[in-house]
């Protein structure tokens, strides 16, 4: 993190990199549970200037937050901003701007779109969180611009963000990506939607944290144990990665994408998460030459952990809509 | 099955149409184990002539046949084509336009686009049939030309085509569409690909055929069977109907479709199919709110069955790449 210095981050950015003025500037807004973190980015994504809130529940916090971290990144330069976006988590229609049911933040209906453009004066633009973190990844990690990256977030839940030659699909009902309720897991746990066995029962953070309640977080824990020879951890991590792989054929069967971004707080436990995924892998190309061929070990990437991928992702999002 | 006229389709066409000549045209061939099918196509897909001759093995053979039937259709104007599309079985580089592993024709490898090009003067692209299909049906249906339309293949195997923005996606391995080998069925039943369980060992028109030996065709007497009360048929249709939302989950929730088509010769059961498909969605959405949204019953749509939909669908995939 970055503290804006002063109020121009914009032409401090310009002058170090003797940069034109007309150049493309955007801010994005990173909405959790616990914190908002906004970024002044240029076109590619660059960070110029970050500033992070902790959230405060209720629509007009929530919209205040964000127009006082977008004015403190922004400085004197709002209005030559190109758009503001906003990732949210929430089921958010990004074409009406509308966010609703954001639990954790007691929104039921904002209209985070319009009133967010008014205070403002930029046009604001909303995406689910999951969406923006895909195209947040995908550009900090510089994956190919032709062809297709799925993100798959593991966090409270599993949803895949799905981009295709550059363009983050959203789908005809909105659903692209919405993986973690495809209710094909043996284990066939009852899932809050009303399906059994949906992917997110299995390979979540939250349901990790359900199945194994020994460490936290408890991923980490669950892999040294079941290393470490621990019965129950290592059917616990089988249980895991055997949904992780589904996922991942899931996507790689459909669209087949060349990289495979593994993020949501589950995925910062790193290379060792990597690590055990590719044993399962592993284990299902020794009986089939067609997986093999596949090679999904080597699609794998891990999201950055010490960048704001959220942040950066909902203001890429923003300006490519 | 229109008989060329004389050898001049396009002339009579442009004559009948009052087309300006210098409107585009292509041929598109549907290579089946049977059967060879080639049509002459302006771009938007109109059939202007169609010709079909039994297949023979062998790969000399399979050009020759090809090539004959280009000749048949096109007329004297054989250099005026801007292309001929060739959708074939097997595992299909169309790239490089080589085909390999086509067992029902002793096709071991074949540089068909090459050999074929050669010796027709004009490029000749080659597409695996289930894309070619994809399509062709999406063309013959006028699905929408923004946004996702999916093609489930129900054949021998099971295998989707995935059409997003008018434009057929390969992905990065040449395996977007290849649903039909993701291990996931609850039956777990052994799959020649070396994995248990895969979606096509349930719901493709060849397992129906092992999973049902009452009927040829299997699905209609299957579902005349079920309906009428035996036991038996009604475990064996509610099998293949969960699979087959199986399937339409993974699509729905990847990439979202407007349209789910189904084609192969499984779907030619035609609105019993889809009947018993919407019953099983029916009882999926009745606990499961989420679904209920996503209304995949009214997504589905049937593939032509009366017309040259792998033949036109090849000359459209060639003119589009
Ligand atoms: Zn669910
Ligand atoms: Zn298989």
């Amino acid at each position: 993190m970055t503290c804006p210095i002063d109020s121009n981050p914009i032409d401090e950015a310009l002058k170090a990199a003797k940069r034109p003025s007309e150049e493309t500037f955007a801010v994005g807004v990173d909405v959790g549970g616990t914190k908002i973190e906004t970024v002044l980015v240029d076109a590619t994504g660059m960070v110029l200037a970050d500033v992070r809130v902790p959230a405060r529940r209720g629509g007009d916090n929530v919209i205040d937050d964000i127009a006082r971290t977008v004015r403190e990144v922004a400085g004197d330069h709002l209005n030559e901003l190109a758009v503001v976006g906003v990732g949210t988590p929430g089921q958010v229609d990004s074409e009406h701007g509308v966010v609703r049911n954001v639990v954790n933040l007691d929104i039921d209906t904002l209209e985070l779109g319009e009133k967010g453009s008014k205070i403002l004066g930029v046009p604001v633009r909303v995406e689910n969180d999951v969406n923006a973190a895909a195209v947040g990844a995908a550009a900090l990690l510089g994956t190919p611009q032709k062809g297709a990256v799925a993100f798959l977030n593991f966090g409270t839940g599993l949803a895949a963000g799905i981009i295709i030659d550059g363009h983050l699909q959203h789908g005809y009902s909105g659903s692209a990506g919405e993986i973690g309720h495809i209710p094909i897991d043996p284990n066939q746990l009852p899932c809050p939607c009303g399906q059994h066995g949906c992917l997110e029962t299995i390979c979540s953070g939250a349901s990790v944290g359900r199945l194994w309640t020994h460490g936290n977080p408890p991923m980490p824990d669950l892999i040294r144990q079941a290393r470490a020879g621990n019965e129950e951890a290592i059917a616990v991590l089988a249980k895991v990665t055997h949904a992780i792989v589904d996922a991942m054929q899931i996507v790689a069967q459909s669209i087949d994408p060349s990289v495979i971004i593994f993020g949501g707080g589950m995925a910062k436990t790193g290379e060792p998460l990597v690590e055990v995924t590719r044993e399962e892998i592993a284990r299902r190309e020794a009986s089939c030459p067609f997986l093999t061929t596949l090679n999904l070990g080597d699609r794998i990437r891990l999201a950055p952990v010490d960048q704001p991928v959220g942040a950066v992702g909902a203001a890429l999002a923003a300006l490519q809509a």
